[in-house]
Protein backbone atom coordinates (compact mmCIF):
# COMPACT_ATOMS: atom_id res chain seq x y z
CA UNK A 1 0.00 0.00 0.00
CA UNK A 2 1.64 3.48 -1.25
CA UNK A 3 1.83 5.66 1.99
CA UNK A 4 1.85 9.74 1.93
CA UNK A 5 3.06 11.66 4.81
CA UNK A 6 1.95 15.54 4.12
CA UNK A 7 4.99 17.81 5.60
CA UNK A 8 2.79 21.13 6.60
CA UNK A 9 4.88 24.04 5.13
CA UNK A 10 8.78 22.55 5.23
CA UNK A 11 10.07 25.59 3.97
CA UNK A 12 12.56 27.21 6.19
CA UNK A 13 11.80 29.30 8.87
CA UNK A 14 8.39 29.08 8.22
CA UNK A 15 5.71 27.58 10.84
CA UNK A 16 4.91 24.53 10.04
CA UNK A 17 2.49 21.45 11.15
CA UNK A 18 4.46 18.40 12.17
CA UNK A 19 4.84 15.71 8.95
CA UNK A 20 1.66 13.36 9.19
CA UNK A 21 0.87 9.88 7.39
CA UNK A 22 -2.56 10.66 6.35
CA UNK A 23 -4.42 8.33 3.94
CA UNK A 24 -2.76 8.07 0.19
CA UNK A 25 -5.75 8.86 -1.75
CA UNK A 26 -6.89 12.40 0.08
CA UNK A 27 -6.12 15.00 -2.11
CA UNK A 28 -3.75 17.70 -0.90
CA UNK A 29 -3.13 20.65 -4.00
CA UNK A 30 -5.60 23.21 -3.94
CA UNK A 31 -7.26 24.60 -7.01
CA UNK A 32 -4.73 27.28 -6.76
CA UNK A 33 -1.59 25.20 -6.07
CA UNK A 34 1.27 26.76 -8.20
CA UNK A 35 2.77 23.22 -8.51
CA UNK A 36 -0.85 22.02 -9.77
CA UNK A 37 -1.80 25.07 -11.56
CA UNK A 38 1.68 25.92 -13.32
CA UNK A 39 4.05 23.26 -12.91
CA UNK A 40 6.08 25.63 -10.73
CA UNK A 41 7.58 23.82 -8.03
CA UNK A 42 10.78 20.75 -7.88
CA UNK A 43 10.43 17.28 -7.12
CA UNK A 44 13.24 14.28 -6.43
CA UNK A 45 12.78 10.81 -6.69
CA UNK A 46 14.58 8.34 -4.22
CA UNK A 47 14.96 4.69 -4.41
CA UNK A 48 14.72 2.30 -1.58
CA UNK A 49 16.35 -0.80 -3.00
CA UNK A 50 15.45 -4.11 -0.66
CA UNK A 51 14.84 -1.82 1.99
CA UNK A 52 17.44 0.17 1.72
CA UNK A 53 17.16 4.11 0.57
CA UNK A 54 20.01 5.03 -1.38
CA UNK A 55 21.74 8.77 -1.52
CA UNK A 56 18.89 10.73 -0.15
CA UNK A 57 21.63 13.54 0.94
CA UNK A 58 22.42 14.18 -2.47
CA UNK A 59 18.45 13.93 -3.76
CA UNK A 60 17.94 16.63 -0.96
CA UNK A 61 20.41 18.62 -1.87
CA UNK A 62 19.46 18.65 -5.49
CA UNK A 63 15.92 19.59 -4.68
CA UNK A 64 17.28 22.06 -2.48
CA UNK A 65 19.22 23.28 -5.62
CA UNK A 66 16.58 23.10 -7.68
CA UNK A 67 14.25 25.11 -5.48
CA UNK A 68 17.21 27.59 -5.39
CA UNK A 69 16.36 27.86 -9.40
CA UNK A 70 13.27 28.71 -9.17
CA UNK A 71 13.43 31.15 -6.66
CA UNK A 72 11.06 29.00 -4.05
CA UNK A 73 11.78 29.65 -0.19
CA UNK A 74 14.80 27.01 1.42
CA UNK A 75 13.06 23.78 1.74
CA UNK A 76 13.68 22.74 5.76
CA UNK A 77 15.40 19.33 4.46
CA UNK A 78 15.37 17.99 7.84
CA UNK A 79 11.48 18.05 7.62
CA UNK A 80 11.90 16.33 4.52
CA UNK A 81 14.37 13.69 5.47
CA UNK A 82 12.48 12.67 8.46
CA UNK A 83 9.17 12.29 6.20
CA UNK A 84 11.17 10.02 3.89
CA UNK A 85 12.02 8.15 6.43
CA UNK A 86 8.91 7.47 7.93
CA UNK A 87 7.12 6.98 4.16
CA UNK A 88 9.69 4.08 4.19
CA UNK A 89 9.04 2.66 7.62
CA UNK A 90 5.63 2.72 7.27
CA UNK A 91 5.50 1.23 3.80
CA UNK A 92 7.98 -1.78 4.58
CA UNK A 93 6.47 -2.28 7.82
CA UNK A 94 3.26 -4.81 7.12
CA UNK A 95 5.89 -6.39 5.08
CA UNK A 96 7.53 -10.12 5.16
CA UNK A 97 10.27 -9.24 3.77
CA UNK A 98 11.26 -5.42 1.73
CA UNK A 99 10.26 -5.45 -2.33
CA UNK A 100 13.29 -4.90 -4.91
CA UNK A 101 12.11 -1.43 -5.39
CA UNK A 102 10.19 1.11 -3.98
CA UNK A 103 10.24 4.53 -4.90
CA UNK A 104 9.53 7.28 -2.67
CA UNK A 105 8.92 10.44 -4.78
CA UNK A 106 9.58 14.02 -2.62
CA UNK A 107 7.74 16.77 -3.90
CA UNK A 108 7.77 20.70 -2.91
CA UNK A 109 5.69 23.09 -4.64
CA UNK A 110 4.86 27.39 -4.65
CA UNK A 111 1.55 26.03 -2.80
CA UNK A 112 -2.02 28.10 -3.09
CA UNK A 113 -3.52 31.35 -2.28
CA UNK A 114 -5.65 29.28 0.77
CA UNK A 115 -4.40 28.83 4.00
CA UNK A 116 -4.79 25.21 5.40
CA UNK A 117 -4.61 23.69 8.92
CA UNK A 118 -1.38 22.83 7.99
CA UNK A 119 0.33 25.86 6.60
CA UNK A 120 -0.39 29.69 6.09
CA UNK A 121 -1.87 31.01 2.98
CA UNK A 122 0.52 31.44 -0.10
CA UNK A 123 4.05 29.38 1.53
CA UNK A 124 4.91 26.57 -0.22
CA UNK A 125 4.25 22.80 0.70
CA UNK A 126 5.85 19.16 0.41
CA UNK A 127 4.88 15.66 0.51
CA UNK A 128 6.50 12.27 0.47
CA UNK A 129 4.52 9.24 -1.70
CA UNK A 130 6.02 5.62 -1.10
CA UNK A 131 4.74 3.22 -3.73
CA UNK A 132 6.54 -0.20 -4.89
CA UNK A 133 8.30 0.34 -8.40
CA UNK A 134 7.77 -2.68 -11.08
CA UNK A 135 10.32 -5.31 -10.45
CA UNK A 136 13.07 -3.24 -12.54
CA UNK A 137 15.61 -6.80 -13.17
CA UNK A 138 14.11 -7.56 -16.27
CA UNK A 139 14.68 -4.11 -17.66
CA UNK A 140 18.72 -3.95 -16.06
CA UNK A 141 19.32 -7.72 -17.56
CA UNK A 142 17.46 -7.48 -20.80
CA UNK A 143 17.86 -3.80 -21.66
CA UNK A 144 15.21 -1.43 -22.94
CA UNK A 145 15.15 0.26 -26.80
CA UNK A 146 15.35 4.13 -27.15
CA UNK A 147 15.12 6.84 -29.67
CA UNK A 148 16.36 10.14 -30.29
CA UNK A 149 14.44 13.35 -29.91
CA UNK A 150 15.18 17.15 -30.14
CA UNK A 151 14.70 18.98 -27.16
CA UNK A 152 14.73 21.93 -29.15
CA UNK A 153 17.76 23.98 -27.41
CA UNK A 154 21.06 24.36 -28.27
CA UNK A 155 23.84 22.81 -25.99
CA UNK A 156 24.96 25.20 -23.10
CA UNK A 157 21.92 27.38 -23.59
CA UNK A 158 20.94 27.28 -19.55
CA UNK A 159 24.33 28.65 -18.75
CA UNK A 160 22.86 32.22 -20.03
CA UNK A 161 19.45 31.43 -19.62
CA UNK A 162 18.86 30.61 -16.38
CA UNK A 163 14.51 30.95 -16.71
CA UNK A 164 14.62 28.34 -18.88
CA UNK A 165 14.96 26.35 -15.33
CA UNK A 166 17.17 23.93 -17.37
CA UNK A 167 19.12 22.18 -14.45
CA UNK A 168 16.72 22.29 -12.32
CA UNK A 169 14.02 19.16 -11.57
CA UNK A 170 10.62 20.98 -11.97
CA UNK A 171 7.20 19.44 -11.75
CA UNK A 172 6.58 21.06 -15.63
CA UNK A 173 7.48 18.48 -17.21
CA UNK A 174 4.75 17.90 -19.72
CA UNK A 175 7.96 17.47 -22.30
CA UNK A 176 9.37 14.59 -20.76
CA UNK A 177 5.88 12.65 -20.42
CA UNK A 178 4.47 13.60 -24.47
CA UNK A 179 8.70 12.86 -25.35
CA UNK A 180 8.51 9.19 -23.70
CA UNK A 181 4.17 8.92 -25.08
CA UNK A 182 5.75 9.83 -29.28
CA UNK A 183 8.28 7.12 -28.33
CA UNK A 184 6.21 4.45 -27.01
CA UNK A 185 3.71 5.09 -30.13
CA UNK A 186 7.04 4.24 -32.45
CA UNK A 187 7.69 0.79 -29.97
CA UNK A 188 10.18 2.48 -28.18
CA UNK A 189 10.48 2.55 -24.28
CA UNK A 190 13.35 5.28 -23.26
CA UNK A 191 14.57 8.58 -25.30
CA UNK A 192 17.30 10.32 -25.40
CA UNK A 193 17.10 13.91 -26.20
CA UNK A 194 19.46 15.74 -28.05
CA UNK A 195 20.19 19.68 -29.00
CA UNK A 196 19.77 21.17 -32.02
CA UNK A 197 23.42 21.47 -32.61
CA UNK A 198 24.73 17.36 -32.06
CA UNK A 199 24.49 16.77 -28.66
CA UNK A 200 23.19 14.36 -26.58
CA UNK A 201 21.58 15.21 -23.35
CA UNK A 202 19.98 13.02 -20.97
CA UNK A 203 16.45 10.92 -21.42
CA UNK A 204 13.52 12.18 -20.13
CA UNK A 205 14.14 10.26 -16.05
CA UNK A 206 17.51 9.26 -16.33
CA UNK A 207 21.58 10.03 -16.85
CA UNK A 208 22.71 8.45 -20.45
CA UNK A 209 25.95 6.83 -20.36
CA UNK A 210 28.02 5.91 -23.36
CA UNK A 211 30.68 3.31 -23.45
CA UNK A 212 34.36 3.62 -25.13
CA UNK A 213 36.63 0.72 -24.30
CA UNK A 214 37.57 1.38 -20.77
CA UNK A 215 36.25 5.02 -20.84
CA UNK A 216 32.82 5.43 -19.49
CA UNK A 217 31.13 9.23 -20.34
CA UNK A 218 28.14 11.33 -19.48
CA UNK A 219 27.16 14.47 -20.99
CA UNK A 220 28.96 17.51 -18.98
CA UNK A 221 26.27 19.34 -16.89
CA UNK A 222 27.43 22.36 -17.13
CA UNK A 223 25.60 22.59 -20.18
CA UNK A 224 22.84 22.81 -17.88
CA UNK A 225 21.52 18.77 -17.31
CA UNK A 226 20.51 17.35 -13.96
CA UNK A 227 23.47 15.89 -12.05
CA UNK A 228 21.92 12.73 -11.94
CA UNK A 229 22.23 10.82 -8.76
CA UNK A 230 22.44 7.27 -9.92
CA UNK A 231 24.55 8.19 -12.77
CA UNK A 232 27.29 9.34 -9.71
CA UNK A 233 27.07 6.21 -8.37
CA UNK A 234 27.20 4.45 -11.34
CA UNK A 235 30.24 6.25 -12.41
CA UNK A 236 32.02 5.17 -8.44
CA UNK A 237 30.96 1.57 -9.50
CA UNK A 238 32.82 1.25 -12.83
CA UNK A 239 36.05 3.14 -11.74
CA UNK A 240 36.29 0.35 -8.94
CA UNK A 241 36.17 -2.02 -11.55
CA UNK A 242 39.01 -0.02 -13.70
CA UNK A 243 37.01 1.95 -15.85
CA UNK A 244 37.72 5.62 -16.90
CA UNK A 245 34.79 7.86 -16.05
CA UNK A 246 34.39 11.93 -17.62
CA UNK A 247 31.77 14.71 -18.12
CA UNK A 248 31.85 15.83 -21.74
CA UNK A 249 30.43 16.81 -24.71
CA UNK A 250 28.63 14.20 -27.13
CA UNK A 251 28.26 14.07 -30.03
CA UNK A 252 25.02 12.45 -31.45
CA UNK A 253 27.31 10.81 -34.41
CA UNK A 254 29.37 9.19 -31.43
CA UNK A 255 26.73 6.96 -30.17
CA UNK A 256 27.28 4.82 -33.43
CA UNK A 257 30.52 3.40 -32.56
CA UNK A 258 29.89 2.77 -28.90
CA UNK A 259 30.42 -0.36 -27.07
CA UNK A 260 27.87 0.40 -24.90
CA UNK A 261 24.91 2.90 -23.67
CA UNK A 262 22.89 2.69 -20.38
CA UNK A 263 20.54 5.13 -18.75
CA UNK A 264 20.77 5.37 -14.89
CA UNK A 265 18.17 6.48 -12.72
CA UNK A 266 17.05 5.84 -9.13
CA UNK A 267 14.61 3.42 -9.95
CA UNK A 268 16.14 1.03 -12.52
CA UNK A 269 19.73 2.18 -11.59
CA UNK A 270 21.33 1.06 -14.60
CA UNK A 271 19.52 -0.16 -17.73
CA UNK A 272 20.96 -1.02 -21.23
CA UNK A 273 19.67 0.17 -24.54
CA UNK A 274 19.81 -2.74 -26.66
CA UNK A 275 18.22 -0.76 -29.53
CA UNK A 276 18.91 2.94 -30.16
CA UNK A 277 16.71 4.31 -33.34
CA UNK A 278 16.17 0.79 -34.80
CA UNK A 279 19.58 -0.02 -34.44
CA UNK A 280 20.63 -3.30 -32.40
CA UNK A 281 23.43 -2.12 -29.34
CA UNK A 282 25.69 -4.93 -27.45
CA UNK A 283 24.38 -5.84 -23.85
CA UNK A 284 26.97 -6.41 -21.51
CA UNK A 285 24.94 -8.96 -19.21
CA UNK A 286 28.39 -9.47 -16.63
CA UNK A 287 29.40 -5.85 -16.29
CA UNK A 288 26.01 -4.37 -16.15
CA UNK A 289 24.97 -6.90 -13.37
CA UNK A 290 28.55 -6.14 -12.06
CA UNK A 291 28.08 -2.32 -11.78
CA UNK A 292 24.18 -2.76 -10.64
CA UNK A 293 25.49 -4.84 -7.92
CA UNK A 294 28.03 -2.58 -6.36
CA UNK A 295 25.61 0.37 -6.68
CA UNK A 296 23.06 -1.82 -4.70
CA UNK A 297 25.33 -2.80 -2.00
CA UNK A 298 25.78 0.84 -1.32
CA UNK A 299 24.16 2.53 1.76
CA UNK B 1 -15.15 35.10 -2.91
CA UNK B 2 -13.45 33.10 -4.99
CA UNK B 3 -15.81 30.12 -6.72
CA UNK B 4 -14.52 26.22 -7.52
CA UNK B 5 -16.51 23.64 -9.55
CA UNK B 6 -15.25 20.90 -9.49
CA UNK B 7 -16.49 18.41 -13.07
CA UNK B 8 -15.81 14.75 -11.90
CA UNK B 9 -14.20 13.34 -14.62
CA UNK B 10 -15.09 15.14 -18.02
CA UNK B 11 -13.83 13.22 -20.59
CA UNK B 12 -16.08 12.60 -23.34
CA UNK B 13 -17.51 8.89 -22.71
CA UNK B 14 -16.67 8.20 -19.23
CA UNK B 15 -18.85 7.97 -16.65
CA UNK B 16 -19.10 11.30 -14.66
CA UNK B 17 -20.18 12.86 -11.57
CA UNK B 18 -22.20 15.88 -11.84
CA UNK B 19 -20.40 19.13 -11.92
CA UNK B 20 -20.49 20.72 -8.38
CA UNK B 21 -19.70 24.00 -6.34
CA UNK B 22 -17.45 23.08 -3.49
CA UNK B 23 -15.51 24.93 -0.95
CA UNK B 24 -12.58 27.07 -2.70
CA UNK B 25 -10.07 26.03 -0.44
CA UNK B 26 -10.88 22.37 -0.60
CA UNK B 27 -7.58 20.63 -2.02
CA UNK B 28 -8.68 18.46 -4.83
CA UNK B 29 -5.68 16.79 -6.68
CA UNK B 30 -4.11 13.72 -5.07
CA UNK B 31 0.24 13.08 -4.74
CA UNK B 32 -0.16 11.42 -8.06
CA UNK B 33 -2.01 13.42 -10.10
CA UNK B 34 -0.08 14.21 -13.44
CA UNK B 35 -1.17 17.61 -13.07
CA UNK B 36 0.63 18.28 -10.12
CA UNK B 37 3.56 15.82 -10.66
CA UNK B 38 4.24 15.96 -13.85
CA UNK B 39 2.77 19.52 -15.68
CA UNK B 40 0.73 16.83 -17.20
CA UNK B 41 -2.51 18.85 -18.25
CA UNK B 42 -3.72 21.51 -19.65
CA UNK B 43 -5.68 25.33 -18.99
CA UNK B 44 -7.16 27.77 -20.42
CA UNK B 45 -7.93 31.58 -18.40
CA UNK B 46 -11.23 33.09 -19.59
CA UNK B 47 -12.43 36.54 -18.84
CA UNK B 48 -15.15 38.17 -18.07
CA UNK B 49 -15.54 41.44 -18.13
CA UNK B 50 -18.16 43.47 -16.66
CA UNK B 51 -20.09 40.52 -16.25
CA UNK B 52 -19.99 38.96 -19.85
CA UNK B 53 -17.75 35.74 -20.36
CA UNK B 54 -15.53 36.76 -23.24
CA UNK B 55 -14.48 34.14 -26.02
CA UNK B 56 -15.78 31.16 -24.44
CA UNK B 57 -16.15 28.72 -27.41
CA UNK B 58 -12.94 29.39 -28.42
CA UNK B 59 -10.88 28.94 -25.15
CA UNK B 60 -12.84 25.17 -25.13
CA UNK B 61 -11.98 24.74 -28.55
CA UNK B 62 -8.60 25.56 -28.11
CA UNK B 63 -8.26 23.20 -24.66
CA UNK B 64 -9.75 20.64 -26.79
CA UNK B 65 -6.63 21.18 -28.93
CA UNK B 66 -4.20 21.09 -26.27
CA UNK B 67 -5.47 17.98 -24.76
CA UNK B 68 -5.06 16.24 -27.83
CA UNK B 69 -1.45 17.09 -28.16
CA UNK B 70 -0.96 15.94 -25.22
CA UNK B 71 -3.15 12.72 -25.84
CA UNK B 72 -5.45 13.01 -23.33
CA UNK B 73 -8.94 11.90 -24.00
CA UNK B 74 -11.10 14.76 -24.91
CA UNK B 75 -13.26 16.41 -22.77
CA UNK B 76 -16.58 17.36 -22.60
CA UNK B 77 -16.71 20.52 -23.59
CA UNK B 78 -20.31 20.70 -22.44
CA UNK B 79 -19.38 19.87 -19.27
CA UNK B 80 -17.06 22.63 -18.81
CA UNK B 81 -19.13 25.08 -20.40
CA UNK B 82 -21.59 24.62 -18.24
CA UNK B 83 -19.22 24.76 -15.42
CA UNK B 84 -18.25 27.80 -16.56
CA UNK B 85 -21.56 29.11 -16.49
CA UNK B 86 -21.86 28.10 -12.89
CA UNK B 87 -18.38 29.89 -11.79
CA UNK B 88 -19.51 32.84 -13.10
CA UNK B 89 -23.25 33.16 -12.00
CA UNK B 90 -21.90 31.85 -8.39
CA UNK B 91 -19.40 34.84 -8.31
CA UNK B 92 -21.34 37.21 -9.41
CA UNK B 93 -24.52 36.15 -7.45
CA UNK B 94 -23.51 38.17 -4.36
CA UNK B 95 -22.17 41.23 -5.77
CA UNK B 96 -24.37 44.65 -6.22
CA UNK B 97 -22.37 44.92 -9.47
CA UNK B 98 -20.00 43.00 -11.29
CA UNK B 99 -15.85 43.96 -11.25
CA UNK B 100 -14.41 45.04 -14.27
CA UNK B 101 -12.32 41.90 -14.59
CA UNK B 102 -13.51 38.26 -13.19
CA UNK B 103 -11.09 35.66 -14.69
CA UNK B 104 -12.29 32.02 -14.74
CA UNK B 105 -9.34 29.27 -15.01
CA UNK B 106 -10.20 25.59 -16.73
CA UNK B 107 -7.85 22.95 -15.64
CA UNK B 108 -8.24 19.70 -16.90
CA UNK B 109 -5.65 17.27 -15.75
CA UNK B 110 -4.38 13.80 -16.71
CA UNK B 111 -5.34 12.93 -13.12
CA UNK B 112 -4.15 10.57 -10.84
CA UNK B 113 -3.72 7.07 -9.71
CA UNK B 114 -6.70 6.92 -6.71
CA UNK B 115 -10.63 6.27 -7.28
CA UNK B 116 -12.58 9.69 -5.75
CA UNK B 117 -16.43 9.73 -5.49
CA UNK B 118 -16.09 11.69 -8.27
CA UNK B 119 -14.71 9.61 -10.47
CA UNK B 120 -12.36 6.17 -11.72
CA UNK B 121 -8.95 5.61 -10.99
CA UNK B 122 -6.88 7.00 -13.49
CA UNK B 123 -9.14 9.21 -15.13
CA UNK B 124 -8.44 12.75 -15.74
CA UNK B 125 -10.89 15.80 -14.35
CA UNK B 126 -11.51 19.22 -14.53
CA UNK B 127 -11.92 22.25 -12.30
CA UNK B 128 -13.02 25.55 -13.02
CA UNK B 129 -12.19 28.63 -10.66
CA UNK B 130 -13.30 31.87 -10.55
CA UNK B 131 -11.96 34.78 -8.75
CA UNK B 132 -11.88 38.45 -9.09
CA UNK B 133 -8.50 40.21 -11.08
CA UNK B 134 -6.72 43.20 -10.07
CA UNK B 135 -8.54 46.51 -11.61
CA UNK B 136 -6.65 46.03 -15.81
CA UNK B 137 -7.69 49.30 -16.51
CA UNK B 138 -4.39 51.20 -15.05
CA UNK B 139 -2.07 48.91 -16.92
CA UNK B 140 -4.12 49.30 -20.17
CA UNK B 141 -3.79 52.49 -20.16
CA UNK B 142 -0.15 53.44 -18.55
CA UNK B 143 0.95 50.36 -20.11
CA UNK B 144 3.63 48.52 -18.25
CA UNK B 145 7.94 47.93 -19.03
CA UNK B 146 9.36 44.28 -20.84
CA UNK B 147 12.17 42.82 -21.82
CA UNK B 148 13.14 40.54 -24.40
CA UNK B 149 14.52 36.82 -22.99
CA UNK B 150 15.29 33.99 -25.44
CA UNK B 151 12.65 30.68 -25.13
CA UNK B 152 15.93 28.45 -26.15
CA UNK B 153 13.98 27.03 -29.23
CA UNK B 154 14.67 28.12 -32.95
CA UNK B 155 11.61 29.25 -34.79
CA UNK B 156 9.17 26.76 -35.96
CA UNK B 157 10.22 23.83 -34.16
CA UNK B 158 6.97 22.53 -32.67
CA UNK B 159 6.01 21.72 -36.34
CA UNK B 160 8.52 19.36 -36.22
CA UNK B 161 8.80 18.06 -32.68
CA UNK B 162 5.19 18.02 -31.35
CA UNK B 163 6.64 16.48 -28.38
CA UNK B 164 8.04 19.84 -27.61
CA UNK B 165 4.81 20.68 -27.01
CA UNK B 166 4.90 24.31 -27.96
CA UNK B 167 1.32 25.01 -29.08
CA UNK B 168 -0.32 23.48 -26.31
CA UNK B 169 -1.21 25.41 -23.45
CA UNK B 170 -0.13 22.79 -20.66
CA UNK B 171 0.22 22.75 -16.84
CA UNK B 172 4.02 23.20 -17.50
CA UNK B 173 4.83 26.67 -16.68
CA UNK B 174 7.75 26.59 -14.78
CA UNK B 175 9.59 28.16 -17.28
CA UNK B 176 6.97 31.29 -18.18
CA UNK B 177 6.81 31.86 -14.46
CA UNK B 178 10.78 31.45 -14.30
CA UNK B 179 10.96 34.35 -17.07
CA UNK B 180 8.34 36.79 -15.41
CA UNK B 181 10.51 36.56 -12.26
CA UNK B 182 13.46 37.28 -14.09
CA UNK B 183 11.99 40.26 -15.29
CA UNK B 184 10.40 41.58 -12.05
CA UNK B 185 13.94 41.30 -10.41
CA UNK B 186 15.31 43.70 -13.23
CA UNK B 187 12.37 45.83 -12.92
CA UNK B 188 10.21 44.64 -15.61
CA UNK B 189 6.80 43.31 -15.58
CA UNK B 190 6.46 41.74 -18.62
CA UNK B 191 8.70 39.34 -20.93
CA UNK B 192 9.15 39.00 -24.89
CA UNK B 193 10.10 35.91 -25.67
CA UNK B 194 12.59 35.64 -28.44
CA UNK B 195 13.89 32.20 -30.44
CA UNK B 196 17.24 31.59 -30.46
CA UNK B 197 17.67 32.35 -34.73
CA UNK B 198 15.94 36.30 -33.59
CA UNK B 199 12.29 35.54 -34.02
CA UNK B 200 9.72 37.23 -31.50
CA UNK B 201 7.85 34.54 -29.83
CA UNK B 202 5.04 35.42 -27.15
CA UNK B 203 4.43 36.49 -23.51
CA UNK B 204 4.37 34.08 -21.28
CA UNK B 205 0.65 34.68 -20.68
CA UNK B 206 -0.12 36.67 -23.80
CA UNK B 207 0.47 37.41 -27.05
CA UNK B 208 2.51 39.96 -29.10
CA UNK B 209 1.14 42.94 -31.51
CA UNK B 210 3.80 45.07 -33.12
CA UNK B 211 2.01 48.10 -35.38
CA UNK B 212 4.22 49.94 -38.33
CA UNK B 213 1.24 52.22 -39.31
CA UNK B 214 -1.46 50.97 -40.51
CA UNK B 215 0.23 47.20 -40.12
CA UNK B 216 -0.51 45.25 -36.73
CA UNK B 217 1.08 41.97 -37.09
CA UNK B 218 1.54 39.26 -34.63
CA UNK B 219 3.70 36.19 -35.28
CA UNK B 220 2.50 33.43 -37.32
CA UNK B 221 1.29 30.75 -35.69
CA UNK B 222 2.66 27.75 -37.46
CA UNK B 223 5.72 28.37 -35.58
CA UNK B 224 3.88 26.02 -33.03
CA UNK B 225 2.28 29.35 -30.54
CA UNK B 226 -0.54 29.51 -28.94
CA UNK B 227 -2.83 31.30 -30.71
CA UNK B 228 -4.37 33.98 -28.77
CA UNK B 229 -8.05 34.74 -28.27
CA UNK B 230 -7.56 38.09 -27.19
CA UNK B 231 -5.20 38.31 -30.52
CA UNK B 232 -7.80 37.02 -32.89
CA UNK B 233 -10.49 39.80 -30.97
CA UNK B 234 -7.63 42.57 -30.95
CA UNK B 235 -7.39 41.98 -34.66
CA UNK B 236 -11.03 42.09 -35.58
CA UNK B 237 -10.65 45.64 -33.50
CA UNK B 238 -7.95 46.90 -35.21
CA UNK B 239 -9.43 45.83 -39.09
CA UNK B 240 -12.68 47.26 -38.03
CA UNK B 241 -10.64 50.79 -37.54
CA UNK B 242 -8.71 50.46 -41.04
CA UNK B 243 -5.65 48.55 -40.05
CA UNK B 244 -4.69 45.65 -41.92
CA UNK B 245 -3.92 42.88 -39.86
CA UNK B 246 -1.22 39.90 -40.45
CA UNK B 247 0.46 36.67 -38.99
CA UNK B 248 4.43 36.81 -40.04
CA UNK B 249 7.89 36.25 -39.11
CA UNK B 250 9.29 38.88 -37.14
CA UNK B 251 12.50 39.82 -36.29
CA UNK B 252 13.56 41.02 -33.28
CA UNK B 253 15.57 43.91 -34.39
CA UNK B 254 12.25 44.64 -35.81
CA UNK B 255 10.80 45.61 -32.38
CA UNK B 256 13.08 49.21 -32.49
CA UNK B 257 11.42 50.58 -35.24
CA UNK B 258 8.00 49.78 -34.26
CA UNK B 259 5.54 52.44 -33.94
CA UNK B 260 3.84 50.84 -31.38
CA UNK B 261 3.79 46.89 -29.19
CA UNK B 262 1.28 45.50 -27.65
CA UNK B 263 0.38 42.23 -25.55
CA UNK B 264 -3.18 40.93 -25.89
CA UNK B 265 -4.38 38.08 -23.56
CA UNK B 266 -7.78 36.95 -21.79
CA UNK B 267 -7.44 39.60 -18.49
CA UNK B 268 -6.09 42.65 -19.60
CA UNK B 269 -6.89 42.58 -23.05
CA UNK B 270 -4.60 44.73 -24.38
CA UNK B 271 -1.63 46.54 -22.83
CA UNK B 272 1.00 48.90 -24.36
CA UNK B 273 4.39 48.40 -23.55
CA UNK B 274 5.88 51.48 -22.36
CA UNK B 275 9.43 50.15 -22.30
CA UNK B 276 11.58 47.47 -23.83
CA UNK B 277 14.86 46.12 -23.01
CA UNK B 278 14.78 49.39 -21.39
CA UNK B 279 14.16 51.77 -24.52
CA UNK B 280 11.01 54.25 -24.03
CA UNK B 281 8.16 53.17 -26.47
CA UNK B 282 5.27 55.81 -27.49
CA UNK B 283 1.79 54.60 -25.82
CA UNK B 284 -1.42 55.79 -28.05
CA UNK B 285 -3.96 56.18 -25.89
CA UNK B 286 -6.67 57.18 -27.62
CA UNK B 287 -6.16 54.19 -29.78
CA UNK B 288 -5.67 51.71 -27.47
CA UNK B 289 -8.57 52.83 -25.58
CA UNK B 290 -10.71 52.54 -28.71
CA UNK B 291 -9.63 48.87 -29.54
CA UNK B 292 -9.99 47.65 -26.25
CA UNK B 293 -13.85 49.44 -25.98
CA UNK B 294 -14.65 47.14 -29.41
CA UNK B 295 -12.85 44.48 -27.60
CA UNK B 296 -15.24 44.80 -24.62
CA UNK B 297 -18.31 45.30 -26.78
CA UNK B 298 -17.69 42.19 -27.87
CA UNK B 299 -20.48 39.15 -26.67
Amino acid sequence: MPVLVLCGSPAAGVPSAPARVIDPSTPIATATDQGLTRGDGVFESVGVHHGRIHDLEPHLERLAQSASMLDLPAPDLGDLRDAVATAVREFLAPLDAPPPTVLVKIVYTRGGAEASPDRPAGSPFGFVYADEFPDPRPARRDGVSAITLTRGYPLGIGASAPWLTIGAKTLSYAVNMAALRHAAARGAQEVVFTTTDGFVLEAPRSTVLVRYGGMVSTPEIDGGLLHGTAQRAAFEAFEARGFTCDYRAIRVDELASADAIWLADSAFLLRPLHTLDGRELAIDRELTGAVVDDMLARA
